[in-house]
């Protein structure tokens, strides 16, 4: 099946080009597969009231995709679930592995001084929600494509994943695509309806944030609303509202906030229910029973000590926040690490389930810290020596994306790096996808060549932290799975994220291989 | 209640109209409530590949609407279908009144040589699909606005009706501003669910369409399509886009074919099978059940010998016309002047069901012929007097809008035509509609003042006529109502239609008077 691979997806004449790209910018915009243009593509001069859209960047064919793969990572999202509910719920294994990173990274600093004021005045609220999104790559483990392949991790996400509304709409791009005879007869025997499953992420996540607001709305009287706190301006737009206008059709009550007006526009009344007081409708307000974070996830968000006041203000609120401190803490590369080093025990502890634990370890590629551990000095000769360090990669602890740090330039930038500085990264065996291509179209442009796919699986669990926040004893009411994304880039660019380089959603073309 | 008018809608404060205006731009562009940029506002520098899509033209908030008036037009539907399938399928009596055109009008007689060529031959096809819009005004019988308002027709369309996929989308991004509480409360009784009827235009066209082929598959052994064929390049194709994802969605296999390839890209086999050859599949072949145009309607598109071939190729095939030359032909605004003008026997013969042509006449506003009859010698009088010209329009007999000449300015107008080519135009007594005022988004821009509504129902109607095309007796197999349109526009403008001037689409709010 490598043929497969290297054989798709075909090569189209000048008249099938046309009429694809024709059928793939028409269903998108009228279906809302599309973003607000850069202003470096329409210009505030051309759109001063930012009224244009523009097709959101995506591949032309669905890639291909391990069917092994899929469902690996699929069977392993509500063992994932319960895993990182249970450790945000247990600040006594938290608060060391915290502790080791706060000296170098003030971010997580701020992050946790904010859980310790809100512990030490009492939380005001047991239930937590995470929408997750387990990333994952193909890995070759024989070196080549056949039935030993698996998807290893490559990060956990527990704020702000985002992508769940652009994915819905590229996989039923793709069913167009096929149904409107855009791709070559010959290609029916690889992409077909069996071959290509859709994402329900749009309808998952609106239902994780249904299961809070009416789990909320049991301990309230008074009609209560969802709040997404948002960046603003905010390109990736649509993509949160196909969330917002699912979870209005079930009747949920949903508003967007930007994260600099949180302490304008929301207030905490006697016992610190969080309050929306929206300024075009004085004198009224809503309760909020959630507040979805899409915003407040990057240390360039904290800039300002207002910044701080309003996490900490909602924080200490009777909201249920998505996520909780503790919650985004928990989803930091360090715990990945911790996990995925080699015989850590830590695993076993959380998940006692044997059939959970297997199916969350078969996804871990080998992940060390760069301390002073036994492991963490093993990892340092591996990084520092050019010999071993092309096998690996070097990530920043911190959420968000950017500055990983790839093969043979390892040790050379850990020259620059003070090496006290050093436990603020993580060093992560590179995972080996098998190579590929496809065409991925954006902002007008059509790109083909090498591409790498990620596969997103989002998970939703709402739980009860049934001792107060944080002491570990919870039940957990809903735990499902919400859909996937595949996001697709130029192999040759180092960095991945659809908003930056050349990067696309796409959706899966499953294979058996 | 002219109180209700007079006082809608309120005002915004700036932080209302900021709220409604992000909740509007976001909710169309997310639900292809869109159209494609003019290059005045995006240049085809900045978006060469035409990707960038834009906000369609709409009104902040739903126009108001006699209750009554919106009943009576929808009342009057199913009876306009029959009457329109009557006088298409009556060749006897189309004849002379097209013959009294065609000497001034060579568009006219250019389809009505087609007719009579494929009459020769014999028609390849009894049935008969018609997607009608007739379009009304608010007129106030009595000088203000009470209970007997009534609408009077502007003008019935039998061909390339449009804005059914934009006016569905339209009320229902009204229904979403109103649940996001972008409308002030104090609008609450006047605006609300039980007011704001939405239009199921996209669903009832494409019904209508999907009619059609089923009863052509009936005929066929073959699997076949429904071909829209389309202008190029096409601003508003997500109008028409909308229509034929719905037909897909039921499973009716449906393509654009643009007008100036309808000879390059079908063809006829030995039975006038009509079959559609796309050069993106060579070899490959789909039988026509349906053309369906959303072009070839205007003037401006038969500049050429070969789109004269292309109208004649798809006349003569075996494939149901949405609409036949003969059924476009009974569009004429001449057919509409001589079923209004006063004391026309024409109705009562088509429609001997009284209780369905009471309706229809109920919507007539008077209309006189131009030529020298006894009522064209009295609307000569009438017309170039300015002392009563100011109560009327004169309007070519043409399909297409444009040109219409209004009150004091006819008598000038009438000047400077040569007397012989009077008969081209009807004389139309002015409809009075009540003052409204409502804001028009456009492009980014808004601008709020007096406007105009117009209120379109769409009907569907597929009929067979069993003893050949156009000798009168006819089955007809489906006759349905399908939406509506509200179309606004500044009440200074001379003319309509959303794409020229300062036109939108708009939705209904219904009141009592």
């Amino acid at each position: 099946m490598a043929s497969t691979f290297s054989e798709y997806p075909p090569e189209l004449s000048a008249v099938q080009e046309e009429y694809l790209l024709t059928e793939l910018k028409d269903w998108s915009i009228s279906h809302g597969l599309a973003v607000r243009p850069a202003p470096s593509f329409v210009s505030e001069d051309v759109d001063p009231a930012h009224v244009t859209a523009v097709t959101a960047p995506v591949t032309l064919f669905p890639s291909l995709f391990p069917r092994q793969c899929y469902e690996q990572a699929k069977a392993a999202c509500k063992a994932y679930n319960e895993l990182y509910s249970a450790i945000a719920s247990d600040v006594a294994w938290l608060t060391p592995i915290v502790e080791e990173l706060i000296d170098v990274d003030d971010f997580m600093k701020g992050l946790w001084e904010i859980h310790l004021k809100v512990a030490e005045e009492g939380y005001a609220q047991k239930l937590q929600l995470g929408l997750f999104r387990s990333d994952y790559m193909i890995h070759m483990e024989s070196g080549s494509l056949d039935a030993s392949a698996t998807v290893k991790q490559v990060e956990f996400n527990t704020i702000a994943s985002s992508f769940g509304g652009l994915s819905s709409r590229v996989g039923e791009l793709h069913h167009h695509l096929h149904n409107s005879q855009a791709y070559p007869s010959s290609l029916l025997s690889t992409v077909n309806s069996k071959t290509m499953p859709l994402s329900n992420s749009i309808a998952g996540l609106a239902a994780g944030l249904a299961e809070s607001f009416h789990a909320y709305q049991k301990t309230s009287t008074h009609s209560s609303c969802v709040i997404f706190v948002v960046q603003n301006p905010e390109r990736n737009v649509f993509d949160q509202r196909h969330i917002e206008y699912k979870l209005r059709e079930s009747g949920v009550p949903t508003f967007r906030l930007p994260w600099d007006l949180v302490l304008e526009e929301t207030s905490l009344d006697g016992d610190r229910t969080l309050l929306y007081n929206p300024p075009r409708s004085p004198g009224t307000s809503y309760e909020v029973a959630t507040v979805y974070f899409r915003a407040g996830y990057a240390p360039s968000e904290y800039e300002t000590a207002e910044s701080w006041t309003a996490r900490h203000h909602l924080e200490r609120s009777r909201a249920v926040k998505c996520p909780s401190v503790l919650l985004q803490l928990a989803g930091t590369k360090k715990v990945q690490q911790v996990l995925a080093t080699p015989h850590s025990p830590h695993l076993d502890r959380f998940l006692p389930n044997k059939a959970d634990a297997d199916i969350v370890r078969s996804t871990f590629a080998p992940i060390y810290p760069l301390d002073k551990s036994e492991a963490g000095l093993e990892a340092r000769k591996l990084a520092t020596n050019p010999q071993t360090a092309h096998k690996y990669v070097l990530k920043p602890q911190r959420e968000g994306g950017g500055n990983n740090i790839y093969r043979e330039t390892i040790p050379e930038f850990l020259k620059t790096l003070p090496e006290q500085q050093w436990p603020a990264y993580i060093l992560m065996e590179m995972i080996e996808p098998p190579p590929q291509r496809n065409t991925i179209f954006r902002n007008g442009v059509m790109a083909s060549g090498n591409i790498i796919c990620e596969l997103g699986i989002y998970g939703t669990c709402l739980w009860e932290e049934v001792d107060g926040v944080g002491k570990g004893r919870r039940q957990v009411t809903h735990n499902g799975e919400a859909g996937y994304l595949l996001r697709t880039k130029g192999a040759d660019s180092s960095e991945g994220g659809v908003a930056a380089g050349f990067g696309s959603v796409d959706s899966l073309c499953l294979v058996e291989v």
